[in-house]
């Protein structure tokens, strides 16, 4: 591809991402009257992904919401599995103090709504010498239950690639490693945006009514993080609301103080707002469904955050996610379940099966045996190189990588430990595509990493013993909608995913068959490993 | 409106705006790799205008379709009004020289599209004592026939106004000077985008199979100007041609060079285009309708810009517009349909009745009778007062208003008075706003200007002979489409409406009764003049 060919393409790739949306908002905190957005981090072209894995990753979805919505509502085993890290992580505690709170005083909704996002890596399984031969699988990087980005962002870089195929500038010659004759057939149709509303739309005609008297309307809330830069992730599904059939009015509260004075509680817990374009005679709203784009970070919770989070945990209001489903993102979950038998509980073996295909190797970092085999990995140096450390945080960053696991373990206090978990690095395989950000452009071997995301809505029933099977099946699910994705993409020389740091850009996939998929990338034998 | 407030609904508007491309791009020639865009001057909310001249204005656009395609087919009578200007003109004279080449060796395609646009301000013709009581009426400012701008900005400005209406931010204790009561019927629906895509596929329909042998597809080309930072207004036309079904492919070309390098004309005439995303063994496309948004300003005239032109007027597609087309344009056309029985000439009585009634009185600056009496009162310090000089130009800018026009008069050649016109002030009753622009925030006084786009292909008829009624109808019109409208107001302490400067704002107009608007203008008596 010559310069001026990629300059061209470039070119009109964020001209079409300026006309969309696809962009982050510039924030800067000493000209507050500055409004200037950038285009997102996005691929020129879409890299290759198999599709019968990509077709497996959507397929897994349903029982992945099955098993998280289980767990969501099996407070035992969340107890124990997450008891350690509770003693150990700010966070954590803070939200288990929250829930051991709400309970007490008894909870008023029954129903709750997950916006999940599962992540995946391919993963390249080296052939066994005289045994089978190579194999491309699926590999769940984490489990995201809170405030689950990029579904906008995914929805429109798809949208352009289509786009940008539909106008020729994907023919072959444009990018010399891409198979030929791909067609409009192997760009998937995104459909996040809508699906994304669905689930919300589901969740507020599932609320149903307004209970508080003297009120009429019902809206949800979109509770936000201050000075958003990612606002082109967020309120596209917020005008969409609005521009329903009819409208369902859709507000934005930033998380903590704003909370506090614009939202508050019926005897009944109805939670009651009054925007702050109405007159104050207007009668308030009754909020239907919580919407958490924040208070996902440890920062948040001061004293006010956590009197937010508590009032918003306390309402009758259908909240995504609920304290104990917001719990069940930390990854000292997703190891867990990787622990035999662990599955068994909430799915079937066939289900269950299905599911673990698609685990990596996670050990915890805590003071069982296994833990304790961990430690020792992870502070030697040959064997860290295989691993990659992550904090029992949600969603990504902070991670250590490989090499630099025992440096970093030898300088936190041991008692830290536990908020931890040791991962074994996935091997993808490398493909090669052009990166545009706004960190500048990469042309190069790259790596993918497919978010499926889930929606459902699900009701607690205490009263359900453990069935016939003997599985634990506390959570009823309503409301199963269908599935969606989103796909990004990094240069291969980073680790991070970070699209907001500019290694990350948002991508979708070719799809192809394996042996394709096979023929096009790099290296795969020697897979470099990253994540 | 309290600063919070005002601050919240700024915050909201320019949140839509990004995420809706209602932008414009940010051009930095020091550095080509920054992308960066902002906001488009917006009012927050609608500025108010009576309905009934709103709806006159829009019923009007088909009789000035009417009217503008027979001009442009009246190749005499357009000779004889701009036979001075093209001695004068550097701009008039090479298009009249273009069209004369072309004459010479026959135009090949008889069918034209004009997207025009017909500009209006309201205007208080005071009480007579004694008489008839003060009136508000819609005056002409001028009459666009190339590159009409705006389309695509005023319609989305138009939704962000409903959709802050729907949400309560429009609420009447928002703006104390804004009419209770005002629901969404006062906020008309803008259709002005998928109008423009109806034009556009419909003379691409029009122009029908390709001719030239070997080449199946035929396509529609964008001539553009380089830098563009407008792409917002220009885009989102090439991107709905896309994703019609089936797509009818659409390409940008700059104006000039490019134009030369990429199009090129069988013997018989067909324009042939490779777009430069294809490899060079692909068949060329045949180009069905050139989109004009360049080629208005005399500076891209070099010896190149004229032979772009030229190429681009000899080729068998459908332009938009024509070179004659083009050339009714010009200030001293409108000047002169201001005498008397011109629109005879191509109008019905009734017709030419309706059309008058939204002339402003305007002179030309020529040497015949009235011309000398027009230079006297650009002269007369005293009676400049009540005029602005326009040059004959496409477009805005570059007037002279008021007291300023006797210096000016006397410091441009005589020889060159003929490229101006002089027009009576419009009185412009004063409604109240709040303009959000890249050069600030301005609450106050306000005037606004309605644009109605006209929509209309055409066959120029040689053998059409002054009908009964006497009417030279050259032009048949062979689709007239519904008509659309912009909206852009200003402040009323600036002369100019120009929005790239950011005195100009899009806006939306609220539509009320004569009664409702009478009471909300401030100060219509004396009334301030302005344009």
């Amino acid at each position: 591809m010559s310069d001026e060919q990629l300059n061209n393409l470039a070119f009109d790739a964020s001209d079409w991402q300026l006309n969309h949306g696809s962009l982050l908002k510039v924030i800067d905190r000493a000209r507050e009257d500055l409004v200037v957005a950038k285009p997102v981090g996005v691929t020129l072209f879409p890299t290759l992904f198999p599709r019968v894995l990509f077709n497996e990753a959507l397929a897994l979805q349903e029982t992945y919401n099955k098993l998280y919505t289980a767990i969501a509502e099996d407070e035992d085993w969340l107890q124990t599995t997450l008891r350690a890290l509770i003693e150990t992580d700010l966070l954590a505690d803070v939200l288990w103090g929250i829930h051991l709170e709400v309970k007490e005083e008894g909870y008023v909704q029954a129903i709750s709504l997950g916006i999940f996002r599962s992540d995946y890596m391919l993963h390249v399984q080296p052939a066994v010498p005289g045994g089978s031969r190579q194999d491309i699988q699926i590999k769940q990087v984490e489990f995201n239950t809170i405030s689950c980005a990029g579904g906008v962002h995914g929805n429109k870089v798809s949208d352009m690639h289509r786009y940008l195929h539909r106008t020729g500038s994907h023919s072959p010659q444009k990018l010399s490693t891409r198979p030929v004759g791909l067609s409009m057939s192997n760009y998937p149709l995104n459909h996040t945006i809508t699906s994304l509303i669905s689930a919300l739309s589901a969740a507020h005609e599932e609320y149903g009514a307004s209970r508080s008297s003297n009120v009429s309307q019902t809206c949800t809330v979109f509770i936000v993080q201050p000075n958003n830069f990612n606002i082109a992730d967020e309120r596209p599904i917020e005008y969409a609301l609005w521009g329903q059939s009819p409208p369902i009015p859709t507000y934005r509260i930033m998380f903590g103080q704003d909370v506090l004075e614009s939202l508050s509680l019926t005897p009944t817990r109805e939670l009651l707002y009054l925007p702050p374009n109405r007159p104050s005679s207007d009668p308030p709203l009754e909020v239907s469904v919580i919407y958490l784009r924040a208070g996902f970070e440890v920062i948040e919770y001061d004293e006010v955050g956590r009197a937010c989070r508590l009032l918003l945990e306390r309402s009758r209001a259908i909240k995504c996610p609920s304290i104990l489903s917001h719990l069940t993102t930390f990854k000292k979950v997703q190891q867990e379940l990787t622990m035999p038998e662990t599955l068994e509980r909430y799915l079937s073996v066939e289900e269950a099966a299905k599911i673990a295909k698609t685990f990596a190797p996670i050990l915890p970092m805590d003071e069982s045996h296994l833990g304790l085999r961990a430690r020792e990995l992870a502070m030697n140096p040959r064997a860290a190189k295989g691993y990659i450390l992550k904090p029992s945080l949600e969603g990504g960053g902070h991670n250590v990588y490989g090499v630099d696991i025992p440096k970093f373990i030898n300088e936190i206090p041991p008692e830290s430990f536990s908020s931890y978990i040791l991962m074994e690095k996935i091997t993808s395989p490398l493909l090669y595509n052009i990166l545009v950000s706004p960190r500048g452009t990469h042309e190069g071997p790259v790596i993918s990493e497919l978010g499926v995301f889930g929606f459902c809505l699900w009701k607690r029933n205490e009263s359900r013993h453990p069935s016939d099977g003997g599985l634990h099946e506390k959570a009823e699910i309503v409301r199963d909608l269908k599935p969606s994705w989103s796909f990004k993409t990094k240069s291969a020389n980073v680790n991070e995913m970070s699209v907001v740091k500019g290694y990350g850009c948002f991508d979708s996939p070719a799809l192809v068959d394996r042996e394709t998929f096979a023929n096009h990338c790099r290296q795969n034998t020697q897979g470099k490993s990253s994540e």
